[in-house]
């Protein structure tokens, strides 16, 4: 593999800047892709330097990408990824590298494919494990309409863990689906979790169509004479295999009738290309085995994969960060040493997570109670599941995942756990506004979904000291809770301790008279300013932190009520949100009164800082208080 | 086997009558076991063909039950059932013979296990491939506590399908986790939908737990002399297998370093009795692989499984249906004929479910259209991953599901169908209340979770003949639509011709200026009659076939507010429905009017005719015309 050189500069010729479309790699020769992979490598490290970025798995992914478009006709041919965050290499070959320094930003680049940003991107790919699911249906659609076209996915093995890529696998075995399924096996989770769902051994077998798939490639590689007698022995075997079988790493997928290759190197383009022109032409789901390095070509990111996974700016040099840093303490780590304290006071806590160990802060808990940590790994049902099972058993888990992912497993959440009534708290952190993930790492729903379960209870804490509150009383009320909370600091870092407190009662942190603002979450911090500024114009705001979801306090609301205006201010989706609840107790109670509910729409929210979104989305504290004086004044009911 | 005779009859002495709890089971010889099988048949067909109920599976899982039961020592070890309804011998044997006879039926026994029923219920399974997670917690807890109880769950080969039974599966093999998973095959969908997942070849078989519950067993299996020389030789074979290796059918699951038995008789209760006592003295998880036969020891059951599957009200002699044919037509088979008459006019439409071909009314659209007809197995989420691949590629999928297991597939309809704004039609029947099969199968947060997912349109029509229409629509306008309709049967049966339905739309029924009922699919017709009560009461209620969930039709509502109460009544749960959406339009509105909001409580409504549970919920005309005329008091209000 070629690594660029710490002399090259992008001030020099490069064949990046004349790739206008993936047809421009058809012309190049594999010398020149191999130079154009090292361009594209320095390209990457240059801008996310500077925009931060999924750096480690884009540096891994090259290779694959460009020897996918040097054989593919895109986009007539599709190539799904699956976590498209490794698709930078893909966007520069596509038309973006004039805007490719936008990454991430606000009305940039989106950090993942996106179809209404390019013809090239098929899919939307943000969630793991789906790909495979999306490329059948692609693979469908061409036998349906008898068509030419090809189908390829580029999977991480971590991704297979996921249930939904084994519905997937199966049904791609079953059908014999024609399709390339490209494995990124970069050994960081494959002992853990590579995974594949085997057929029925006999009937998949005397299937005509996977045994031509089979014979006809390793005719072609006997035939060939170009690759390793290895893999030609292997296959010698394998088609001998009906009472012996060898099974390799990744030839476990024969068992779905999905067919194999060895595993091959995936930096050498010559390789890669070779075995995809083989493989495209067969009939039947193949599935390439590559292997790679996270952050191939940038040694600190293949010192540290796992930081430069997904990181913020940093200099290129040294791969040091370059954020500086931020005083206080994120609500992540808040999360993570309120649950350590907790569970030095209850050994039945356990913490269950979905690779999302660090991101959901529990490091800490992980080194000081090795046996009550459980990851799944990317299995969001099973984390659920297994915590109904735990928390049956007269445990108390915590399950911590991203909100975003927790749609993952809403029947659970409903069926295994709140239809029982376990013990089972939920803590979602990235609730609301996540920055530059964008639209599928938002965690816009988690209220909604939350909210409708009934036996539910639902937290949304408005400070990190609230949050050490939040799990230390959803640890003591039982049933099950959920807790959500934004990715973002809370420059309060005094010591506290955490408090009980009462289900369903708010707190009123300001007294007004002429409209209450009931806050949800961080929101609260973000009403307190606008009641300033609305005192600045004569308005007189009441604000509460409402602290509870779910149940609502109905004493706060009907109170509220007796302002000229009640203000529900939340960082989630309004429909279903805690605002339609407020509206939903006034009506109960009776009380007609002007309201405004204040919310994310009823949209998908693109990336870009929080503030900046929230400012656009009008959840600033100008927001909210222009929103309120607009409203007041419409009502006539101003002083 | 034993089977029932015609002549026995249940005033005989029976051994099932003196089963008072599981422990006497243990007194039993197993010739005594055999003929308490034959009893508890006989009970489940006589009580079934009065109740009606889940027939086939029943008596298909009456010696695993038996067996498990006489070798394990309930509560305290746990027994998990997946998908309960084959659960009936369990709960004749578990002090509920007397009350059988209530048997899904209004505050009667629940047709599957419930743990607020019994503490022989170890958890309420509903929803297929969840019963391995949760005993995946049972038995994490028990390494935790370092306690000695036993973990068994019996899951049926078409659940293996789901993802959350391989997420399980890959933890269980992984961890090594004690326990039993009986592998109920009862050779229905076995060709379709066996699979498991492939650990790490290498890892698993170095793992030390796993080599010694395999060498124990076979160690034990060979010492013992008692059990066929085949296995034997087979478990020699799989451990000289590192290069060369044999895989029966249940042989894959060792791939997941899951120990497997040869094939039994699961009708056998020595067979299965000698096996588990063997197998529960192992460290590791063990698949016991047992052959049923659906409908076992009773000859029509045998001869139609699939109409034993779920069966009303039967003669017993002949197993011919007893239930009266009710004039009309229901919304499943309404929905059937419209999918079969669009795709009779587009050839883009194709229609996909997850082995609910049958009780989506799709058998018609299956003949008609082999090739555009998918069935997934029990895969939710592989079914929504394909649609939205279909629909990407120019296809128009319908995806039917019953509304509760929608729930199993939310993230994949906001990432993968909603965020790049496909046209995917989401059929959702069942919804609402489903009547015997109570909590896990009512269809009460579809409205909740699909309103709240940008770019989604939700109709719930209210007749057969708006179904037929609100599928036309739902195809004609593109984008993704989610039409969600109840198990239940419309009279008007006229002929009709679909229409094109203006999006966001109501359609008003009845005019009245006291109240204005706005209301949802089935409840229109409710409201109607409701308004006929009001009437003769003085109130002039008008009432609205809304029609849309979402959109909703502003322009209705605002003239609702016109009216002194503002009522909206819909099928679900109230938490984030339709209600609060129109609350949410008044609120923007600034229409601050009195309201009702209608729908189903905060709260999991139990078994029962759907009429009863409505009547019981204020659901009926008499309970809304009720709510109405206090409401209306209330304030005054009434003339």
């Amino acid at each position: 593999m070629m690594l660029p050189t710490q002399e090259t500069t992008l001030a020099e010729a490069r064949i990046l800047d004349c790739i206008k479309s993936p047809a421009d790699l058809h012309l190049l020769t594999e010398g020149e892709l191999g130079i154009l992979a090292s361009e594209i490598r320095e390209q990457i490290i240059d801008t996310t330097s500077r925009t931060g970025g999924h750096v480690a798995s884009s540096l891994g992914a090259v290779e694959l990408i460009l020897a996918c478009h040097s054989v593919l006709d895109m986009p007539q041919d599709k190539l799904v990824f699956d976590v498209g965050h490794q698709s930078y290499a893909h966007k520069l070959v596509t038309g973006r590298l004039d805007s490719f320094d936008t990454l991430r930003s606000y009305h940039g680049l989106s950090g993942f494919p996106r179809p209404s940003e390019s013809p090239y991107d098929a899919h939307p790919s943000g969630h793991a494990s789906d790909s495979l699911s999306v490329a059948s249906g692609f693979a469908k659609a061409k036998l349906m309409r008898n068509t030419d076209e090809k189908i390829v996915t580029i999977i991480g093995d971590a991704a297979l863990a996921g249930g939904m890529a084994f519905e997937a696998l199966n049904y791609i075995g079953t059908e014999q689906l024609p399709m390339v399924i490209v494995l990124n096996d970069n050994e960081m989770s494959i002992s853990r979790n590579v995974g594949a769902l085997m057929k029925h051994f006999g009937n998949i077998r005397a299937n005509n169509a996977y045994r031509t798939t089979r014979e006809d490639l390793q005719e072609r590689l006997e035939s060939g004479g170009w690759f390793s007698n290895a893999f030609a022995e292997l296959g010698r075997r394998t088609k001998d295999s009906m009472k012996h079988m060898f099974l390799p790493d990744a030839m476990i997928y024969e068992q779905l009738g999905i067919v194999c290759t060895p595993p091959i190197d995936g930096h050498d383009i010559h390789e890669l290309r070779a075995m995809l022109k083989l493989v495209l032409e067969m009939d039947g789901p193949v599935l390439v085995h590559a292997v790679t390095k996270k952050g191939a070509g940038y040694e600190p990111a293949m010192a540290d994969p796992e930081r430069f996974h997904g990181v913020g700016p940093f200099d290129k040099e040294t791969g040091e960060d370059l954020a500086i840093g931020t005083a206080g303490i994120s609500y992540t780590q808040a999360f993570g040493r309120a649950l350590v304290a907790e569970a030095q006071r209850d050994e039945r806590i356990v913490a269950i997570t979905a690779a999302m160990e660090g991101g959901t802060g529990l490091k800490a808990f992980h080194r000081e109670f090795p046996d009550r940590f459980i990851d799944v790994g990317i299995a969001e049902e099973q984390a659920v599941g297994m915590a109904s099972g735990l928390a049956a058993a007269g445990m108390k888990p915590v399950v911590a995942l991203y909100s975003t992912f927790m749609q993952r497993a809403v029947d659970q959440m409903i069926v295994d756990v709140a239809l029982p009534d376990l013990d089972v708290v939920f803590a979602l952190d990235r609730a609301g506004i996540v920055g530059s993930d964008g639209p599928t790492h938002h965690g816009a729903f988690d209220l909604a979904f939350a909210r409708m379960v009934p036996h539910m209870r639902v937290l949304a804490p408005s400070s990190a000291s609230e949050l050490a509150s939040a799990v230390h009383t959803a640890l003591a009320i039982g049933g099950p809770v959920a807790i959500r909370y934004p990715r973002a600091t809370d420059v309060d870092c005094r010591d506290y301790e955490p408090e009980l407190l009462e289900v369903g009662r708010a707190a009123v942190l300001r007294e007004g008279r002429d409209a209450a603002i009931l806050a949800f979450g961080r929101m609260v911090g973000n009403a307190l300013d606008a009641a300033e500024l609305l005192a600045e114009r004569g308005i007189s705001a009441r604000v509460v932190d409402m602290r509870w979801v779910k149940p609502l306090d109905a004493e706060a609301i009907a109170e509220a009520a007796q302002t000229r205006l009640v203000v529900t201010v939340e960082e989630g989706a309004i429909s279903g949100g805690a605002g339609e609840g407020v509206l939903d107790e006034l009506s109960a109670k009776g009380l007609y009164v002007p309201t405004l509910v204040m919310g994310l729409p009823d949209g998908f929210v693109m990336q870009g800082k929080p503030e900046l979104l929230l400012e656009e989305l009008g959840l600033d504290a100008e927001g909210i208080a222009h929103a309120v004086s607009s409203k007041l004044a419409r009502f006539h009911i101003t002083e």
